[in-house]
């Protein structure tokens, strides 16, 4: 059996005159991108061009849906309620999916930004909300959040296509959450060591947690980051060594 | 030969905490509704909550999209790029088209709103822009516009379904073009009179100008306003009289 | 000794081409009125022309800043640093008072809009960030805020004008909170009821709590809506109980 | 007699989390600062952070008010009322200013920006608009201008203070008027003639024009490009070059 993994990551994150983002860079190294949809960053001249480079780049494209908070850049915690997020995340890839209908390809996933993303993990309405405005956009489109979150449990509740991904820099507690920003162990900065804990992942389907336990958490896409030319390099390192450990980097489409 | 005409108004204009227009009085005498996207008006619940009305009183849907100007309800002109025009369209139209698919409706229609579609009547430039994006978003979408405008010729070009509309409370120069609203014969305030001058437009493809003189104009869609008390009575008399005169009400797409 | 209170109520919340609320009625019965700034509700024309009319009505300025959060419209509790509260408060103080200077009147108070006011009222640095923003606006603006609040700690430990409220028309807990708007005992339906708490607050300097004990509670202001004709008229007859017994009703700048 | 000239530029035009220019350096060559104040550009938290960092330069702050186009930078033009214009300007003053005086420092002056700009310079109605605007705020504020301009005779009808600005890089029609961007001529590229026209225009109060005829032209301010190290450096040498040549560098407030 072949191993493989998605390597996803944001894009499109340039709004009106502000340049944000190397988004040639990060188009060389992953096969799924997640592009603004306007409430956080992308307008839809951004938008636009974002699909056509991922096409150029052959790299399928989903639709990152954010709180409406352009000056917070959706990362501020907002309390939305399940119906505003479910008409929100629905406008969203609406908006997002017309470009890649005008560039002849299909909206491959959806994975929520920021806050939107981190709240709904942890609270089973709002990860019901979002998953049904995945479900209710139709065209099969593939949900994408925290692997052993509420996302998880709401794609399966609700039946659709869904992507658990993981993160290469970040450390996990024994729960399988992610070990808390401030808190020592939060971040895996050697590429290599993070590398090799990504092929673990992928073939054996665990990780070793920051206590030393090993849990199980098997991800179809690995988040990677592309904000700064270190960031940069080390995605490009992580993804050549898991091509050399035999996985194949593919879009979501063909793991799912 | 049974005749037909499509009867169309803007429904879907509140924002948020506001509200705006009498969308149940609407909806029960037009065969199309040109729904907010968000742009000038209407906001993701508000579009869910329209496409749900409008469905369920039979009313077909279209996309009502807007320069990007919430405070000036979308009625101030704004000098848009045809990049920026198209982008803006295209975005619009997949925003409310998700809508409509998880109500499980086709989008049927694209009428730009206010001050965009004054502007582009006028100039080939938008009007093209404008028609490509109601083109590249696929799906067979009918674009409406002002008949006898450079909507007529930008659809022709394009060679994308499309609907001429016409007033029944304006009256016309000898050269199709609307008397300016600050010119004596601007409104037909009389609905017997507007309802008589609509018939022989759907019947003989011809109005009175306002010069006395006969031309040309065969409308695929007559343009309502919901927007008063008045003005939904005198729609509700149009309805009446066109039907008595043997002319069936039938949305867009079972005309063009 | 002659007692006096202030009646604030909320005021120009019309936006673009939506209108909301009775200003008119407002002004016939409040001594102070709480403007929106453009974050929740409000544009600049609106704050215009609110200006010029409680200034025609005799009626105190104050600003009603809010979260950035128009379609929300400021309700939704979000996330925001002390730092972006300080800058936004401050912001919107200096947009209406612009309108207050060109009507040459004084901006008299700042009373934080929604879910801003709700949040700050139990979170420590965010009282004192408001309060801040309140005290580096300059000419001695009045902090208006819940009695009882974090509120009232921030204007005193920052040394500003401080204006505590009291509501008409909510029952109170034990230690001074508002009883929660689902227990029963949260509202007092019963306008001669209210009035006479009200006239004994500020008379007495205390109010009854729902357990039967009596709490100390001084208002220098009470909150009244104007959101409905009944709530137009509840305030109307609340004004004149106060009246008769012998209470002037007086902005808040004559209490402070 | 001492002859003296402000230099301005544009600041704080990042917003959120994307940042633009290079204020630090601009700081260093000009005397007064046109501020963004939210509507093409600049957030609260930008506008505090730039006042702060103009205070610490010792370089005077002015308003840079824009058309509401976060998206279009404020280039776009929009078709807005004088009303429109005044109450829009007046907010942005008001907004900059409570900023300026939490950092204990006067507010200098208005320029309004882009396409607000270009379209006041040249309707009577739109720069009475925006200079009545500007004298409600009250405080004495300067309005800055287009030298020749519509600018100069609102100004002086409304009996303000006025600074008439020049441009360094661009060449000017014997009617005062810029040379069109795209006209053989419109730039002044070489960094030491530019300099020697500027020198000329404060010391005689004239430049030549395009077809080689002598103009009157008295700009009270110089405005610079920051937007690139060449402009940067464009900028510092037109600067020594004033100096070198006798001409102080003075906040507008100092000569207006």
């Amino acid at each position: 059996m072949a191993y493989k993994v998605d390597l996803n990551s944001d894009l499109g994150e340039s709004f009106g005159a502000w340049k944000m983002g190397s988004d040639a860079d990060v188009l060389t190294f992953v096969s799924s991108a997640n592009v603004a949809c306007g409430f956080h960053a992308g307008d839809p001249l951004v938008m636009k061009a974002t699909v056509k480079e991922a096409v150029k780049a052959g790299v399928a494209v989903g639709a990152h849906p954010s709180y409406p908070d352009l000056k917070g850049f959706g990362r501020r915690n907002m309390v939305c309620s399940p119906d505003e997020l479910y008409a929100d995340t629905l406008y969203q890839i609406g908006a997002l999916r017309a470009f890649c209908e005008a560039e002849g390809i299909k909206l491959q996933h959806v994975k929520p930004h920021g806050a939107m993303y981190n709240s709904a993990a942890k609270k089973p309405e709002e990860a019901i909300a979002l998953a049904q405005a995945v479900k209710d956009a139709g065209g099969g489109l593939i949900l994408m959040g925290l692997a052993g979150s509420e996302f998880d449990k709401a794609a399966e509740k609700l039946g659709i296509p869904y992507a658990a991904e993981a993160f290469a820099d970040r450390g996990y507690m024994n729960d399988g959450s992610l070990v808390p920003r401030k808190m020592e162990g939060a971040f895996v900065r050697d590429t290599e060591i993070a590398a090799q804990r990504v092929i673990r992942m992928v073939k054996e389907g665990v990780v070793e947690a920051i206590d030393g336990t090993t849990i199980n958490l098997r991800p179809q896409s690995i988040c990677l980051h592309g904000d700064s030319p270190s960031a940069v390099q080390m995605a490009k390192t992580l993804r050549t060594r898991l091509i050399e450990a035999g996985i194949d980097i593919v879009p979501l489409s063909k793991i799912v």
